[in-house]
Formats: structure tokens, sequence, C-alpha cells
């Protein structure tokens, strides 16, 4: 133990996979695991369709590409699979001050609206050792 | 819903990283995320040393290839990143076989001892939309 900044994640809040269709991947998340479903639902934002489930305390996303964006680039890249996995930190400034400090990529230098509500930012996976990385916090997002 | 047997997960029991160095991921898993360590060991018989932490109720697993074996050829594939998910479910054998009816993959047809204790198998990424797939549960692994 030291005195650097940590950002102390509560939990998983989320993990995320990218497929090709929703629908198709119910079949596993629903048919078989028996998920609970929150909703699915289309974004034209981020030309995608996802669905939004529950294992135990930890949400599983599931999303679909619907026209360009990096949703789609990510599946013609490097096929279906994970995306990425979300830890709920006590303060997202604070989570991402220390990431910086730490050394690590950030991608969303300022904190972004969670789709759930809350706020968000990724780490880079390039710096994450390969696994593309969200903190996200439980607090108000407030637009600068 | 109908009556086609289901594996009705309770949780998330862990996560699966593969990386090129344990000590390293510890920077992100503990120095910055504040996880918790169950251990760190090294397993011959796996040819990998892992790490095994707590997020929440959810494991991570951190896992680095010693030397040839499945760990060793992911990574070299694919890099490193995500390598499987694993659900909890009631009944491990109870659960292959509704995997094996809904026509998914099972890789391993019969449970297999897990690290942690309790009974493993897994569904092949080619049948779960790209996502490697465990099932597990907590009753004790008994050889046939």
């Amino acid at each position: 133990m030291d005195d650097r900044p940590r950002t102390k994640a509560r939990k998983i809040d989320h993990v995320s996979f990218v497929v090709e269709s929703v629908d198709e991947a119910l079949k596993l998340y629903v048919d078989l695991l028996g998920l609970a479903v929150i909703k699915i639902e289309e974004s034209e934002l981020h030309a995608v369709r996802a669905a939004f489930l529950m294992a135990g305390d930890v949400m599983v996303e599931v999303i679909e590409p619907l026209g360009p964006g990096p949703i789609q680039d990510f599946l013609e890249k490097r096929g279906p699979g994970f995306h990425h996995l979300a830890y709920e930190v006590d303060d997202l400034p604070e989570g991402l001050a220390a990431a910086d400090a730490a050394g690590f990529r950030v991608i969303d230098r300022a904190p972004k609206p969670g789709i759930e509500g809350g706020r968000i930012a990724f780490l880079h996976p390039k710096s994450t050792f390969g696994a593309m990385t969200e903190l996200c916090d439980k607090k108000e997002f407030e637009p600068e």
C-alpha cells in the first residue's frame, strides 16, 4: 500500500459485447442463461441496437451496429466478442486523474453522460493490457 | 417464455483476461482500481501464472503464459485481452444439457474441476457470438 491516488472500484458495473445480431445473441443471454432483460433499444446517435440484461448485480450489454460508426468498425476489424468492462468508482474525475497520473491512456479527458445515467469515461486498451476499460460513477452528468 | 431447459445463471462468477505480464497488469487492477487480491500463483499443469482479484462479488482473473499451452497460443494469436466470462448456474450438467439441446457448441462434454473448487465447462466462442463463455457451479467435482 502507498499513497498514490486510487479509483477504488466498488464493483463491476457492466460488461459489453459486440454482436452481429442482438436477436441471435439473446438465444444465449436470455433463452439459455436466463438473464433478465432491462430493455432493448435503438440509438440513432450511436448507430446501434442494444440489449441491456442483468446477471446478478452486473449489467450485460449486447450491442449490434446499425450503420457506420465505432461499433461497426469494431465488428469489421475484430469480429464479434468482448468490447469493454466497466468498473464503478466513487468519483469519476478523481479516477481519471489517478489513471492519468499513473500513465494510463485516458480516451475521454472529461466524463461523458452514460446511457443509463451517471458519468462514464474510457481508458484505451493499449494501456490496459488489451482490455478496453470504462470507469463510471453514479453522479449526475453536468456539461461544463 | 417457454418450456425449454434453462441454465438460469445466478450471477457472473468471474471474468478472465490474458496478459503478457501479471505484474504489469496489477498496475491497473490493484494500483489503480484497488481490487482485492485473493492470491497470485503459478500452475505448472496449465503453464500459467495467474492473479485472482475481487471486484464486488465478481472475480477477475489475470493470466500470463509461462510456456507452451492454450494461454500462450491465445496470446500469440489474439494478443492480450478478454479470454472468457463465467456464469454461475445451479447445476452444471443440467446447464450443459440445455446448451447442447439449444445448439451451442459445448467444448467440455462433462464438467471439469475448477481452479477455485466447484465444476466448470466451456462453450465455444464460435457458438456464443465471439465471447468464450464458461458455465460453473459450486458443487463438488466427482470423477466419473
